[in-house]
């Protein structure tokens, strides 16, 4: 895979086939390469009025209920923007955690569309609680200060963790008694539900969320997000926002054929659960190698550990990943730094053992 | 196909498999596809730094000289918002025709997201002068007005003329020597290309033009658009605003694979001829039948034509297609439409006849 | 005065004391001076909880009817912008004269503070009609065009010309059964109101408008205007967009004050009723004077007329004015210019005079 | 004065005739007044094309050299939203400090005007370090996350403590070494002059600060801040900024003429003082009262002190001023809460006498 860090590792074992490094490196799922071809005949009327689009309609509003509307968009960021832009008006501010993807990974997009303030909380896991919300309060009415007007919440978060049910409802008991909206960046909404083992509909719309992005790109899709209504007050302003956004597709049919092979049959819910699953054999196995420190055990698919950082480098350059927290020197002037390892729907057994093997040869050398 | 008006048609002639709608509604050329499923090989890292990517990058600066520098967009709204955020500050504005697709069709994504206004000037075929120029030069320097700092002309317009090279260098020109860029909105520039027979760099870079929105879903992409930059200053820039803007594609091998697709051996051109060509043949065909008037000759691959309301109506309901202008009642009481008719890459000759035959048809009976 | 082209005019006659260039070259009126000196006692909670503020809420109830709300601002650009940003959502645009001071003269701060289109439409005489307004409503719903979302109008236009109460109760319901509201730029309404002989409120809340921008600056404050709400439902967001659009002014009290000097036994209105008398008075003289061409008779304090270019340059050097419409060359080579003469509140009869005689003087001499 | 809390205090001595509740609660110096009516004489072109601008433009190379350039604005939101306007683009950053005005009091204007994003850090005094930067630094270049394109800092910070010419210049090398521009906002530059007893270009032109927002209104003004740009490049897009943000006055002499009141003769740093010593005397007198803790030594004006609850409530109602920071119940159950005491220019012995012995008498009973 290119990124590699273009030295020679000198590893004997072999590089797995797939990437640790994000869920995003993977390719398109089989079923959806086909759905886009399947989609490929004869003439259709841009922007959504076609019956894949409809048929997509009919999914969302299997899983989250009567009156749900999804609005498919190209990508996360656009999902985000016309979610939050319909949530809040300019002064209104959004309250998200420190970590989350809206605040460091979106190069100020949501800022520049809706013209509110993001006001960021430091957390431990990048976990919101009610305690967050109700320390912006006070400001409620004061015209000087921007006015918390909806809070964002990812599930899973930036650092892998996994909001309970019971918390999201605290969270938007919280946060309605305010007045304020609750939206949820589903980017790896489908590892989250394999890991809760609810119904989506249980910790999205019936604990209180009005508007998520329900993550496909991760997932298996070439591309695609959808933002999911569950306020069809709401949906008139979305479409707008959407098409101001840029975030209207021209041929829908592509897109929403897509998000249709992913619904068709649950195979969102077994990509998740396949990308769960080898995050728990990585981490069962790498617990077991010396001088390996796991620090966080995945709550869905993210593994974050500590490691030597020439044995990180050398790995790198067998098989890339990324850095997470890069380490101080201890008091022996060694270096440890904390990786995210993230597999996706794609990889295999052999993918994880092999890396394993990999880690293990690096770890022995060391 | 859908959207038509659900009524019964009443023709006898089979309506033709392509639509003659817009170009927005034909399927993906067989070869993009292919080019999807052959970049679904592995993992790959994603926002560009892939070899399709590479590929894409090189194609760009074979077609337009060392230096330029394409970015891929999901779509035409976006690349028209990055290219025109790169080129003016918000209190510039940005002069257009009225019929401009950014000022009408965009739902004022350019004014969101730039901050500026569109000066909307009249024309009689949806081509800028260097006259509508001038006449809003008189305001630089006066900090009441907006103060002029990039005009956009697009090639194809959205009337289906096409500007000769000398036109857009005598727009260059004029706008440079006023210290203002040069943006193309080129949705439809494989058509131009084609009918200006001319190395498309003829009628860009070398004619002046700061930055070109290079479309690519209209003539077979299942999405996407390029952004290309002749001023290398603006790069870096407009790099950041592709990203704010939400239009950074994450899994990039797949838009790029589609473009080189398109590139490589100029299929973007034969396909940009196979719809003009249908246009010839249109247009020939329905101007030998009777009550048929033809109000524009394509330029390229759109026919406008003024018809009868009720064989419009007849019509839509056998093969849909757009009202581009409703007309008012005349003496004797019958109201005569114009319409547009856009074929497309896809658009066959027996598509054109059967078409044709159906408008006959049509007419005959009226 | 400062700006007077800096030649010597050669004429004879003595200049006026008051320009009449525009009503904002006049100073401030003497009552207005003292209620500011008169606010100077002790401290006051800023921001607006003093009496003044009180007071002047008192005054904009009187006026307009209980429930109506003014908010001070800084200036004109300022109310119309808090104003308008509570009418509109960003996707949705603005119809306006092509002349409306918000469309030509305030830079495009409309457009960057609301993310909002403006439609500007072309007049005759700076007014909007039911036909304008019905002429963009096709778009209703259709996410690929900005959405009219409001109108607003100059009461006086920036023509000088005047609507009747008729004519904007005709605007509103036409506004109105279309779900657009209602904003009225009131920069000149003292003189507006003398002009329609009615109560202010007859030509605003009870003829359907929404959001009034209440002129002070040129009707004799030094600085300040009052965007007035007539729906109470909007004055909570209105509140917050003042603050965030840097609008609110800190120690409130000194430009309440001022307020409520204009509005105090109606010097408002005596103001107005000056600068208009002073035109009728002008607009009589200058029609004997052999040469000189009215061009629009004054429906307030705009007067209009047309003089020989080396009239213009001459009078411009003695007492500055402004060129509103350039001419062109007639068939004797002779071009002949359109000039704006504005009197202010402050503008005497010997003022009138004295300019009556620099005219005649300069066009005898001719 | 309003917004006292409407209870009896039950206090014996007599409540100051100014208030300790901000400075922006002071009314106009006398000299500022006097100065208004001086430029009421006759008429003058609006928008800065008079005299009084003319002189105040001469003030401002006096004070911060040849090439400095001051734009005067309504007030402190405003001249803030031109500054920073004026150095970032939409995707770039600003770094402040989190208890920046900019931050928590101007509703999110600088957000909606700019577009981009505030990175607000916290800080033990509101004072940001060289390390605050730094730590911002590793996303540079990276088209995910916004690039820190300036800093603000505040200097009196919003807790009354002062940067040092040399913390001004470390942090201006660090920012400009990165390529980051230094504003400062200056709201209380005259505090700040006097307290560090140098001129004032000491602590920003020759510091490294690239626009400085030059307080006016809490020091004496009825209203008016000046943006001062010491990069000459930089004035051409202020200019528009201003315009377009709402903050150029139209007659301009009215403010030009209270700001050469004030920097005449340096009544601005006379005015300064005033504030100052009454603090000191506020700090003196009040850490002999038993029972009343000092948290933080008034570098400038403002004072911080804890209290009992009931002694808070009773002194607010006596005499109103601000609850800082509000205790939580000790062991004994009794609160402290913090509190701001915020004299001005106008603020005498007397008053200050007066104060001291409301606070000595509350505390006494209590």
């Amino acid at each position: 895979m290119h990124n590699s860090t273009g030295l020679s590792s000198g590893l004997m074992v072999e590089a797995p086939s797939c990437s640790f490094a994000s869920d995003n490196t993977a390719g398109v799922a089989p079923e959806v390469l086909d759905a886009m071809a399947g989609a490929n005949t004869g003439p259709a009327i841009a922007y959504g009025a076609d019956p894949h689009t409809g048929a997509f309609d009919a999914h969302i509003e299997r899983l989250f209920g009567s009156g749900a509307k999804g609005l498919l968009t190209w990508g996360g960021t656009g999902a985000n923007i016309v979610g939050l832009s319909t949530l809040v008006r300019p002064y209104q501010a959004i309250v998200c955690a420190e970590s989350a993807h809206i605040n460091v990974d979106e190069c100020g997009g949501v800022e520049r569309f809706t013209g509110s303030k993001l006001i960021d909380v430091p957390t431990i896991d990048g976990k919101l609680t009610p305690a967050h919300i109700e320390a912006q309060l006070h400001v409620l009415g004061d015209v000087h200060h921007p006015q918390p007007g909806a809070i964002s919440i990812s599930q899973l978060t930036e650092y892998g963790t996994l909001y309970s049910v019971a918390e999201i409802q605290a969270l938007s008991d919280c946060a309605k008694a305010a007045g304020l909206r609750v939206h949820m960046d589903g980017a790896r909404i489908a590892n989250a539900a394999v890991a809760l083992d609810v119904p989506v509909r249980a910790f999205t719309a019936d604990a209180g969320v009005d508007v998520l992005s329900f993550g496909g790109t991760k997932n298996g899709l070439a591309y695609g997000e959808a933002v999911v209504f569950f306020d069809q007050s709401l949906v008139s302003e979305a479409e707008f926002n959407r098409k101001q956004a840029g975030q209207l597709p021209s041929k829908m049919r592509f897109l929403a054929a897509q998000f249709n092979a992913l619904l068709d049959d649950d195979l969102w819910l077994r990509n998740g659960a396949q990308a769960n699953r080898a995050a728990q054999r990585l981490v069962a196995g790498a617990e077991k190698i010396p001088g390996v420190e796991i620090t966080q055990r995945p709550a869905a698919n993210a593994v974050f550990a500590r490691l030597p950082r020439p044995v990180v480098r050398q790995l790198q350059a067998w098989s890339y990943f990324y850095v997470w927290a890069p380490g101080q020197p201890d008091a022996n002037g060694e270096i440890f730094d904390e990786v995210r390892w993230l597999p996706s729907f794609m990889t295999t057994d052999l993918d994880v053992d092999l890396f394993l093997a990999g880690v293990a040869e690096a770890m022995a050398a060391h």
